[in-house]
């Protein structure tokens, strides 16, 4: 197949290509993925999230300029919410007006919430892998938000990059209950303004008190903007991936994470039968009716829609 | 059974033990709902969301406050996110040490996300069912963060109301994209900030750009620490329900209510199906170390885990 020998050659344009069709759930692009996934696991997969307004996207950049000075081949891809408003990823457009969009070395994608369930998660780990394919050094994912699916994206990755800003209001503790174990490394972002050291302490301070960790995470200062501090935090980046590769740790991640892909494909295969079935002789449609008037009950629903797929 | 009278007298110790079984999946509890799910249906239920720092907990708080001076009956859950480093959750014991706790018209709970995939979503689901039963008039779903779980969590309700705040920053352009859409309230919270009628004006000009709505959405701003605002917030949202309860609205909203929660106890049980055949021959566990080692591809994965939970 002719895709398949220009992604290997790293044709970027055959990497757009194979994305979008990841994207649309082709099945071609899906064999492609199955073929050559001896070719993956060489990237650096680095997941970055946080609170809004944590200037994520300014950060990741400034790491990935750093990362094409040493000349590496970088993807991002910028997980971003979709506004049936506009019909388009906002956030995606709005970011990546800048030089990086045209550097050869650097492949971005926005890629947004479509819809279907479970289908962002699936989308994002095949462009993973055609990334990795490509010829990625290292390839950032990248989320908006602090919730759970945004959670289960960025843990995928090898290292996760947790960003913090100073003075977030009160949600600011729940914020860190509910992130700070998926956090491999921290960077208190916007340094420059008032509280950052105390914000940073704090973390410390909490993730000294886990006493389950075999590696307290570093807790970084930068202030991305002014492009303070990006360079330590990078070495801290890479040298989680140093930690990572002693003593079979990497493999038991990879491991944990194939887990948590696998299942969520097992999810989206189930989804989809049901939504077959329902296409062809309603059962969902009648069975949710029955529901919402309250002459059946969900558990028994579920049961009965298990059994009508016959999977 | 004893528990079933004493949850349709209205007993608060009842409630509070069938939520707390139901939290950790006890098959009698599930069982009491399936037998007593007919009792459900009469509870006004208000999901309530937004971005951090919104003032959430205060607004609920308050509108709270105004629904019991009319003697109704109210339910509060709110979804908080759980550190496995405090054990508990945090937001929870930090906001209802107040005296709505101490008031007998009023049952608050707090769930964390306990760990198990989908679980927190069928323990909220399960515990508003058994609110309803209970006898409330309202039941609140309040939840933190952004996030598409959140979300996902909180459109279970009959109302959605998304609480905004002036000024939060860069990020409030993707919030507003990724949450716009399931609002049916919006309250534009600490009005007394400057840029509150800003914020407001912005809101409703995008909604009003949205052709696909029969209804739009009223913008209101409040001052729930000021209780400012919070009689006309009530009326919105009572308006919401006598516009559902127009023209079948009310039971197509519920329809596809639970049509969402009958797919999501069918994930979680297919889920529990293959831990339990990983717990009894290692199959997950088996697979997952192949996909790590790139000696399979994860939707190989898929293939064979499904043929090998015979479900």
């Amino acid at each position: 197949m002719e895709l398949e020998k220009r992604l290997l050659d790293g044709d970027k344009r055959a990497c757009a290509r194979l994305i979008s069709m990841v994207e649309n759930n082709n099945k071609e692009a899906i064999s492609l993925i199955k073929k050559l996934y001896k070719h993956t696991g060489n990237a650096h997969v680095i997941g970055i999230t946080g609170p809004p307004g944590g200037g994520k996207s300014t950060l990741t950049d400034k790491l990935v300029k750093s990362l094409r000075d040493e000349g590496k081949k970088v993807g991002i891809i910028a997980v971003d919410p979709t506004s049936p408003f506009t019909g388009g990823s906002i956030l995606g457009d709005r970011i990546r007006m800048n030089d990086l969009s045209l550097d050869p070395g650097v492949f971005i994608r926005s890629m947004g919430t479509r819809g279907h369930l479970g289908g962002l998660s699936k989308a994002t780990q095949g462009a993973v892998k055609i990334l990795d394919i490509y010829g990625c050094d290292y390839i950032f994912i990248e989320t908006v938000g602090v919730g759970q699916s945004e959670v289960d994206i960025v843990r995928t990755a090898d290292t996760v990059l947790m960003i913090m800003v100073p003075g977030l209001g009160d949600d600011i503790q729940a914020i860190k209950a509910g992130t700070m174990e998926i956090g491999d490394v921290f960077a208190v972002n916007k340094s420059d303004l008032f509280g950052a050291s105390k914000t940073a302490r704090e973390i410390k301070t909490m993730l000294e008190m886990n006493h389950n960790m075999d590696r307290i995470p570093p807790v970084m200062q930068v202030t991305a903007l002014k492009n303070e501090g990006i360079k330590e935090l990078l070495n801290e980046i890479k040298g989680h991936m140093e930690y990572l590769k002693e003593n079979d740790r990497l493999n038991k991640r990879r491991e944990s994470n194939a887990r948590a892909e696998i299942i969520n494909l097992i999810e989206e295969e189930i989804l989809s039968l049901i939504l077959r079935k329902n296409e062809s002789v309603g059962v969902l449609d009648d069975i949710s009716q029955k529901v919402a008037l309250r002459n059946m009950d969900p558990y028994t629903a579920k049961d009965e829609i298990l059994r009508a797929i016959d999977l």
